[in-house]
């Protein structure tokens, strides 16, 4: 897919230093491993910048430790999400000792050296339920090597707590902000800041908050723009969003 | 139904000045009028406070023409809505002189005399397209009698013209909060005043906001405890409740 | 915020008691405390007339423990929602002898001095299986103060049961109609009363009720004007925005 | 299909009366003429009580010409749905002169000799706007030949207006409820009488009524028990129910 | 609320049997019971055909013990639906030998003396899954005093088994079509058969059956005219409807 | 039904072979057998190509018992879905010993002979949590006797996986495309391939992704035409649909 | 992307009869052409079978006639779809000659020869409103070179229409059910018939059909197995289907 | 609100260069002009990056006019959104002649000096229709100062088209990708690039597209991770967000 790599391989067909049988085959022999049931994708942090994410529900026992060993034993940093306690305690003994678990944020990360420190992403919260999404998106950051500042429990409902830590938002390169019930926070932060906000809705509420669904559409109404929105309860995606906006401000 | 009533109404009979068929038949004497296609309550403003008011979509001009001269000519109050330039134009001259049709809020007041002046009601708007909405809700709290503060395009994307507007919103007995798109207003006027607050959605924004579907979620999710909810663009039932609500403050 | 406060403040810097630096310090000194997943806002019930309350679901154990410790050692009221009989009974030995818990509302409450009596608010259900939320209702306006008048089991599939109630609803100040399945109750009663009126739609029903969304829908079109919504099941807030309108009759 | 046409038939053949290849034919000969576009179903009013109805909306001008001719020729019973005014003037030359068009209704009739009276059949609406519905349902059981009760605009926001007319409701065999916003009619009627009650909802409304979801779901969960409903604005298909009701009171 | 009753009344207090303070207490005394938390009608069953019934979801196990109590006291007939077995078996002992518990159809029946037998009412189900709520049509509708005839699990993929059952179909005065998943069956029933067919989808099916929703659409939008329709699992309010029709065919 | 069928008993009758009252008995006896609470098809396979199938959820474990005992001993095949492993083991001992069960797939399968392979149909995921859907389609082809590709977990976050099959892809005569979040997959295949395509919507995913109406929505939209779409998580149906079409190209 | 022409490629190289840079090239130049708004891809009908198709809503005109020409000039077939008559009256003079317009499918055909004859597809509606949709899929098929059978106006409300169509729809490889309303004719024909069946919801009713989403849901809960489903309205994306099976037979 | 100039306030108060009264009144003198209808926020370019947007559906042509002029003669970039050219004609003799319309974007622009050249942002669309989105955030990029890439018409059901601008998307530093239908192309782009990616769904399509939900809720459970969603065709918004994480890479 790679231009230069193609034409690399190419020179060499040219200069028969490979046979065209051994480079078809190389262009063929793409980087990820098959388990039969799921393909790791070893090169994803390379091509992506993220690393290889493992979704937990919906997999059995032996698939997850399977998927988790194998990505663990080849030496890249691997996440993996909505994993339960009870799992985590069932996969533990079969997995490197090195594996920490994040019992509110339901992750698991592995990571053989610590990242290096970068500019701060703010993650603000409108309530105290929201925490656990919050703390996603903050596991996901430092696991990908993004500096974090935590703001929690700043609602719209008193609207002091918020104006008060102006400064701290003020100073970080993007802003997550998360938010159940209607979602108030991100619009008003989105307009006191000059920052790229990126909103997460969560299913905080009940009844016609229709789980989160409430927060979601009103974030997508914003009347302030310039804010990005990602699916309820979704801190790891709006984590590598704000990654890769942080990153881009590192050059 | 009334107590007192049946109770003089029994008396009557019982010192036999009113015969039982005669007694039977005032207790059936309701007092409304039947256009056969349209029953006119004549003694609602005296029941409810509000007077009869006439909701035009979906009649047609000849059983509008009808309705509206057979209510002015009784000498209450009349109030009709979501009436179209275009049909008021065409009821004009068939209509009394004194009635009045205010173009923006698409609405027929004709009333006797003027009512005293009472407690204030505050009209606030997100947005400068909320306006309709919020006149509809002015010209029904200045008909009932309430008088009326209008904030105008004070939303939350730029916080400090409504903190400035604070005093005037403090002031005041009740406020009708009127947002479209995330409808986030109300949320923050609930957390910033005492008052009773009224949210009125809009249908003002466009895709997800579905027609004001998302600013009514967002209201009646609001994180501000203390937030009564209408219909999407029911600026004339927000006044209704204002209304009521703005009595209570009198006696 | 409070006008009069910056003015003592700037007046004390005028005459040179307070130094700038001394006097800034103050105006970000905002009187909440922060326990750093939570941050309690001691001076909400003096701002909004309503005390700090806490909606449980999503909180840990140990976050709720905090928070409620904390708040009732500042001698305010406090008041917490949604609160399982089972999630209380590992709270209770943590909390002050003078916490009442009730189970069919699932609220606690923690408070000094019984409130000054006021004005009736009217709390009627359409169903037995509403009286949870009524409850709720109920309980939350008991501790603001407000007096109560439980009516309940007068549904309109009966109409005579609610009408030999009215006397009762006329002399209420305001009126939470609490209803599920198709909520007719409430456009029932707002066309016999002229109180403001409440409605909660419940989430009681099946099928096509869709978790209350039906019963919502219909208070939202009552054809009687004059109604605010709160969202689904919340008698909380319907007895925060009914005690709000009951104190504007005590003056 | 019918037991007895087939043993007659068999009867026939085993008789040598008819080949089996004539009996075959026969048994294939089913009582509809095929146009092409539309098979027009003669016999329709002797297996199901109702003529061939033509629902009008998405036919084209040419298709409706040659389908009601053909219809009209055959001397049944022929009704039109939903037929603007501006198609009635387009097609009326080419129908014969005893077609009647019911402007407020939009339906066309043709109708040979008039049905021999039968019990009554109330048709009830909340408001003015919901006219046209009960019009469709009214000339429906007029051409099917069920005697109708009209009463128009007794919603629940002036209750007296209605249990006004409760003698009438009650010596009616069916009664048909027409009601747009929150459709509240529908179950207070089916609270004071034991009669069948048909729910119609109508797209009367506006914002959250959904173009008539609202008064829809609120009819299916009515808790008045013994209400059947049919689809938003179907007055015809109302009329049919009630119409094969009325029957069995017949006998 | 009857006029007769009124006029005896109003006679007696115009002979002066009665003092107009008797009459208007007379008047009140409306014939309901009043447990506090459910005011049990005892009158329902003469004015509505009805008995009263309780819908169990929602209430406490005391709630229920006392409301069945009273009920079963009064010597009328009383139905409760949506029972588990589970909450049979705590309240059995406090209830009189002679109730009955229908285990698939989740309902409880006191009765006193069995009814006379009437008309047929055909119960068809598309599924074998569909037989619970087609369970408790059939013991409202015995309850209530109506045949029933059962065809089971002749849904349209296989439409040979319902054309079979045509002639039980066509002998029957009405007919309650109980399909979850697409809901098809009530469509064809109604393309061939004269009588009043009640749908009631259930939420048998998975998916896009949205737990019925599909079914109850596709029932609303039948092509076949004459359908009406209650609410998702509603066997009690398809029976009462199919019984009250079924009465007119009595006389 | 079928008219050669008809024709040789017409003419048994017509040679007097046949009475006519057996002939039209004949007709009447159609290939079901009637367990009460289930009409079993036995000339479903012949019929329509698929084996009666048994969907249990909503069944009542004697009712299994008794449907499937009575299926087994016909000697046709038998396919049961969505069992739980946890009712399969009631049921285990009441069957013949040749029923295999299908725990990723919840499926039961009783099958007397191996069926003649036939072309090849892919059943494609895009995840590892879309397998057992996948599996419900794999072990519903292998049943009816098509021959399966199985290509798990090339979702189109690393296109390189999915382009890397295909060859697979091409040389299959139906593909069978499975994926929840937001059903990509079933777009991206559809534009590289000639075969037909079946999309299989899946419940993984969670908040936005609405129980799998995000990708059955996104796959009836795919700007890719010629694609087909089942329900939600509807593997077994999306086999059948594939098996008919892959018997097309058997001929 | 298809590894023997890869393979030939890398074969030149290897022979020096290409240099890497040249190859590099090739492997580049995919064949579609560029008109800066629109890329037309002229390689489409060979990759898969289906032609280049311009859907006409949202494009202007301009940009319409800049494509149309393009694809024209080219020589392949080429289908327009959703082009509304007057569009088609102002590009006509810009097109060749031998372009055809249908006006009820709104669709344009520019084919070069008619192609070869092949097994017929079925064509089905339930009633005359949904035949536009059947004649997009039949313009659709006849370009694509399938042979079509029309079969119109046979809903299940009179199912004899159906079954006497039973030998056509059996002689046909593959069916199109097209059907608004409640959509029930697509699972009666698939209990019908062994063919693949599918099935195309039409936004042919009113109110609760919301416009195509009732009988869209309920061919996706179709009891009959076996049956794929297109977009509302998508008579086109049905024929692409239909097409592909279709042609599985003709090897 | 901004600590140093309140510090410096505060400063010349201390120093008696100020009274109190005077700052008060200044603290509260904030930078935007009421236009009683209208607050003009001149400042919010300096805050938040953005000039005021004026937002044009629902505001009357003498609001537009009076807003236009006052923002235009403050010498601040002015963007207007969704102005009908209609409107536009009307406008334009009011307003500056420097002031530029884009018909196809619905867009008009009034800009002081050309802003400096940065980095590039990529504007990528899946077909021809989704072009006047794309064309709004192109505009709302110039204007904002950003470089443009544009990329049209390179949808997932010609996957080469895409493949094929891989380096072009690779070198810019922002990616807005404009989709209708099935949204699919966010999710390839977001496995293909290291990027943020802006999805923008966009109401092209039709049927269960419901005018751009379907996208929009694919975009939100892109199995890639990292993309940040707007509203339905708010190109706008996307615009807004993409600038200011392309300002980041500048510094």
């Amino acid at each position: 897919m790679n231009p230069d790599n193609i034409k690399k391989l190419l020179n060499q067909v040219s200069k028969n230093k490979l046979s065209p049988e051994q480079a078809l085959q190389k262009l063929k022999q793409l980087p990820y491993e098959d388990l039969e049931f799921a393909r790791l994708d070893h090169h994803r942090q390379l091509r992506s910048g993220i690393p290889e994410v493992v979704f937990c529900p919906g997999k059995s026992l032996p698939q997850l430790k399977s998927i988790l060993k194998k990505l663990c034993s080849t030496g890249q940093d691997v996440l993996a999400t909505r994993m339960s306690e009870d799992v985590f305690k069932k996969l533990k003994s079969s997995l490197p000792g090195k594996v920490r678990y994040h019992q509110q944020a339901h992750m698991l990360v592995f990571q053989k050296k610590p990242p290096t420190c970068r500019g701060k992403v703010a993650v603000v919260t409108a309530g105290t339920s929201d925490i656990p999404v919050a703390l996603e998106a903050t596991v996901t950051l430092e696991t990908l090597g993004s500096g974090v500042e935590q703001i929690f429990d700043v609602g719209v409902a008193g609207l002091h707590r918020l104006l008060d830590k102006l400064e701290t938002l003020r100073s970080s390169r993007v802003i997550i902000a998360v938010a159940g019930m209607e979602g108030a926070l991100v619009s008003v932060i989105g307009g006191l800041v000059d920052q790229p906000v990126i909103g997460v809705p969560t299913s905080v509420g009940y009844g016609a908050s229709f789980e989160g669904v409430t927060p979601l559409l009103a974030m997508l109404n914003s009347c302030s723009p310039g804010i990005g929105v990602v699916n309820i309860d979704n801190g790891f995606g709006a984590a590598c969003l704000a990654h890769k906006i942080n990153l881009l401000g590192e050059s």
